[in-house]
């Protein structure tokens, strides 16, 4: 039987991670969504970078560059980490550089990891029902990567696994161990009112909801998109 | 306010440490418990130690030693990690070396800590009313430290930090950060009935229970002693 197991904060990647395994990362406020948002709107491809400086040296080479750190836009990028930036008339055919305060630090995680045939997506609420279609499809062991808070433990990512857990064990049996269920626990507890969830559990995102409210109810809403982004040679492409 | 938060392994401690932070070591299944049985049970004091080899070495000043990896006694021990060793006839005025697969390393961890004013004390479930009066007496913030299963977060550490934090919640007032929030909810679908919520949403424990089953319901069950045993010089006292 195949597994879906939870890992929840990339600082715990070593420990989840094995040989033939699809990862799934989420850093569902709001990288993510942002991502998947990207290509729906028609970006060419992706490119995720850790750094500052090396996503300001993709300026050059004519590509879009997208960043943020602690929720706010860089100086010198074009956008900031809202999905409502990545419009069609913005980003279409265009390269994107991208570097977020989490998620991109978790995808260069697993892109360096030595693991075999190690495939890595990109899982948002936007994209959930096209995600667990691909990943049945896949048939192979899932891990799926939250990106947490610098490394601590966040609620909506928790969440998130729950519900993708959830509905791929509605197609399908897998093992599920204990990180799994505890984040089925969580989904559970939510009530399908994910926001309210969200916000009622995180002081972290409630103290941010002056400016972030629109985006994080946006992250949350399922289904926007049936694009499901993969690492290859670097990129992120659909 | 004080704080409550939770580290579900001790792999991101790094990432919650703080100053003036009194750190309360969970290992529910089993260390925890036998500790706080051996200290019960009239132990004079006990030395944490993370490697094998070290642990064998107090064997020749005289102290007990106890050690345990996945579960089972090493070789050359006087025990394992089974609260059911520590009986008043054993245990008595001894010293008593204690090596585990997990909760040792926790309580090393905090030991070689950097930051100002940390306090580590020993939390299980048979200490759990007088932990709580401890904390609340102490009125430090307060880290909840999950041994984890070889850094992976487990159902029954998870458990204990949700329980003990509702049981401060319900003297006082205190911020809970999501990881304590994502706790708090485990507990909650508990229902109260520890032994069949962790059975059922841990598979390692599950496929332990030909062996474990006593030792399991022994340590989760509630109140069994008041000690609080706390680390002063290297060693647990009371």
């Amino acid at each position: 039987m195949k597994k879906i197991n939870v890992c929840l904060s990339p600082a715990l990647y070593q420990f989840y991670a094995e040989n033939n395994t699809i990862v799934v990362m989420i850093d569902a406020i709001r990288a993510s969504a942002s991502i998947c948002t990207a290509f729906m709107n028609g970006v060419k491809f992706i490119v995720p970078v850790s750094e500052i400086e090396t996503a300001l040296s993709y300026k050059k080479l004519n590509y879009i560059i997208a960043g943020e750190r602690n929720g706010k836009k860089l100086n010198g990028f074009d956008f900031g980490n809202s999905p409502f930036n990545f419009t069609e008339e913005k980003i279409k055919g265009e390269k994107l550089a991208f570097t977020t305060t989490n998620g991109t630090q978790a995808v260069n995680l697993v892109k360096n990891d030595k693991h075999k045939n190690t495939e890595l997506i990109i899982g948002s609420f936007i994209n959930i029902s096209a995600l667990t279609e691909y990943l049945i499809k896949k048939n192979k062991n899932i891990l799926i990567l939250c990106s947490a808070w610098k490394n601590t433990v966040n609620i909506e990512d928790t969440l998130f696994a729950g519900r993708l857990a959830h509905l791929l064990l509605q197609k399908q049996k897998f093992e599920t161990p204990e990180a799994t269920n505890l984040a089925l626990n969580i989904y559970k507890n939510s009530g399908n009112s994910y926001f309210n969830f969200v916000i009622n559990n995180s002081p972290r995102l409630k103290s941010k909801l002056h400016f972030l409210e629109k985006d994080i109810k946006y992250c949350l809403t399922e289904d926007i998109t049936d694009v499901v982004p993969f690492l290859k040679n670097n990129e992120l492409h659909i």
